[in-house]
């Protein structure tokens, strides 16, 4: 069965409406998959996750197998029943996590933060003892435990949790490293691939969907080349990671090389794009071709007292704990459907929540947040199928908001 | 209009069973009243903590005294328009958080933790400058600041904050102060009853119902002459406050003291024991003729990993944090009808998520916690109508569960 179906196409772009089909039930793309990095989308309790609009839900490999441990979640029945999700679950193969402790900076780049303000303090203790081909050598950022990842432990790990879609094991390479250091990785992470493909041809739940992974760094032809070799695959699916460049203009530049080659045989194959999610960013995906993404920014900046409104030139975000709030009876945003702005909290109360460091303004920001990307998600997609994304994604980037505009469904 | 009605009592004890009423909806009774401290209930929302069987909630007036400040919630129109609660709010005086923080031992006391374990370090920095006739000056446990509270201030910020209930200010004399101190302060107490009420009755709003407070310490003669002194004044209801003794039975035999002299005139007063909420704490106190409690305990044990289970032998509670439920498939507690243990998660997973220090923990085990004093509440309240509560008191205290057993509502 092919477990990815194109509804719809947009003439302007490379843009394409679909569900993708798992073992879990089915998801409507493009789509926004929220992290549940521990077995849980933070503040969140699944059926709220679903309440908001979401049909899966991204697991981190690296800190389930670091703790509780997959065989642990494996004697639960594995992690839907472990979390209590039964929709989609997609695992990533815990490489980011792995390489971006070691080199340090992977997400801070990705992200393009500066060099040093990066991921916090804790995860700091985890390093990356050696890189050979294979695989990787690891402190844990818990207990400074060693640790190895192969290609091979990384699916079975990801088939002893039992996720939907897993991820091939890579290298994440981050962007300070030169073109002929991504040459060899890239090459290196081709050969992973093919070791994963083979173990889960072999071992693997055959359900599970199992997504290539396309790096190449910030280089045109290392990305096409990449993109060539993981169309070329067995693979289910297809991921783009690693560093996306120095500015969101490299970043969309990069993604769509890969997304380029990836028409012909491989244009039916879903693509995920690993880790990114701002608000424009979600919008330029969906044109360059992407189906899923995930990102912890809308539940990670919740956290933080940021609300997501349709404002691009605040990064369509406000810091509610900002004193300019302290009276304010406005709701967190205008008109929002969310369960948080339909409850009628004025920005003032949540500022004040906010700086007590109550729970409860975590949790209704995080709710705001996701509710805001799913609206934002289900414009594209409605957009795509009829027709009219280009208009939809210039009246979201000018700050229009998401869900809020008539539209046939 | 009286604000209490007597709708049974208890033959056996001096339980009765009521209905509060006041200008935002009637509290049927006994019924513990869960903290808001600082205009929420910790990790919920409004509408669930109604939602687990809830009509009224405790707000701190030092807290909102201090933080965001009473003016600004009254531009908000009040504290129920600010919390987005629109039901009862009781609100205490003050009081008992500033004198707990300048004798440092108070909560302590009550609670009956060894001193120098106390209520964190955070509060620490509070501090009683001076307690004189006119009012008791502090400071700020947030920055250290210089404020006054008097009687008069007091009622004001209540009435800024526009609770149902208002309680009037008073000296909560801590244990280890003398006999000869007590006597004086709890005679101070009853001058500060009387201008609380002078105040209310010329400035407060009319449809707030004010509760003495009986003071007295452990000292039969001062408790009695204390009750006698608030049930003889105008105020609508009678809480009692201060250190209640050493262990439970002193507890119990302090609040006995009290509700012992309450009855005749003073019968249709409602009575509300303050800071206390252990399970058998609830109990004996229903049977001493109390109406209404308030405590911290389930919400807080519950953010500290502690789960509420009818097991007397732990306390009524066991540490999922621990350990031993690493690989427990059981729910939180079988049988249990709350939201957090139908969603059918295992002990093992939450014992994931405390370790984890995941939001989502600390939220399920309030509200399980909750659900479970509310149970307790409604089953307490069941059999004073049906004249059986010798037999569920009994019950409960064996480890029967609440809730669970076949009874007539």
């Amino acid at each position: 069965m092919t477990p990815f179906t194109i509804t719809a196409t947009d003439p302007g772009s490379r843009a394409r409406a679909g569900i993708l089909r798992t073992a879990h039930g089915d998801v409507p793309t493009p789509a926004f998959v929220p992290l549940a990095t521990k077995a849980t989308v933070k503040a969140l309790e699944p059926h709220e996750v679903v309440a908001l609009g979401y049909d899966m839900v991204l697991g981190n490999t690296y800190h389930l197998f670091l703790d509780p441990g997959h065989e642990l979640i494996a004697r639960f029945g594995g992690l839907h029943r472990f979390m209590g999700w039964n929709r989609p679950i997609i695992t990533d193969s815990g490489g980011f996590q792995v390489f971006s402790m070691g080199h340090g900076t992977v997400a801070d780049e990705i992200k393009r933060r500066p060099p040093g303000t990066a991921t916090g303090g804790r995860e700091r203790a985890g390093k990356v003892l050696a890189i050979e081909e294979d695989g990787v050598r690891f402190r844990s950022y818990i207990d400074g435990s060693e640790h190895e990842l192969r290609p091979e432990t990384s699916m079975a790990v990801q088939a002893a949790l039992g996720s939907d879609v897993a991820l091939v094991f890579d290298e994440c390479t981050p962007f300070h490293v030169d073109r002929d250091y991504t040459a060899r990785s890239t090459a290196r992470t081709h050969r992973w691939l093919e070791r994963c493909l083979t173990w889960h041809a072999e071992h693997g739940p055959p359900e599970q969907l199992v997504y290539g992974i396309v790096q190449g760094g910030v280089h045109e032809d290392l990305r096409v080349e990449s993109a060539e070799t993981v169309a070329a695959s067995l693979c289910h699916g297809i991921a783009i990671g690693g560093s996306l460049g120095a500015d969101k203009a490299q970043i969309y530049e990069v993604t769509g090389w890969a997304t380029a080659v990836l028409g012909g045989r491989a244009e039916g194959k879903p693509r995920h794009l690993l880790g990114i999610g701002e608000i424009d960013d979600l919008i330029a995906g969906v044109e360059l071709g992407i189906d899923t993404f995930d990102c912890a920014m809308p539940t990670r900046v919740g956290r933080h007292g940021m609300a997501l409104v349709p404002d691009p030139d605040r990064r369509w975000r406000i810091d509610l704990g900002s004193a300019r709030f302290r009276d304010s009876d406005e709701p967190i945003m205008e008109g929002c459907p969310c369960p948080a702005c339909t409850a009628g909290h004025p920005r003032g109360y949540l500022r004040y929540l906010l700086k007590s460091r109550e729970l409860t303004a975590l949790r209704l920001l995080t709710v705001h947040n996701l509710a805001f990307v799913a609206r934002l998600m289900a414009d594209l997609r409605v957009a795509i199928a009829a027709g009219t994304l280009a208009q939809t994604a210039r009246a979201l980037r000018e700050g229009a908001a998401p869900g809020l505009q008539p539209q046939t469904s």
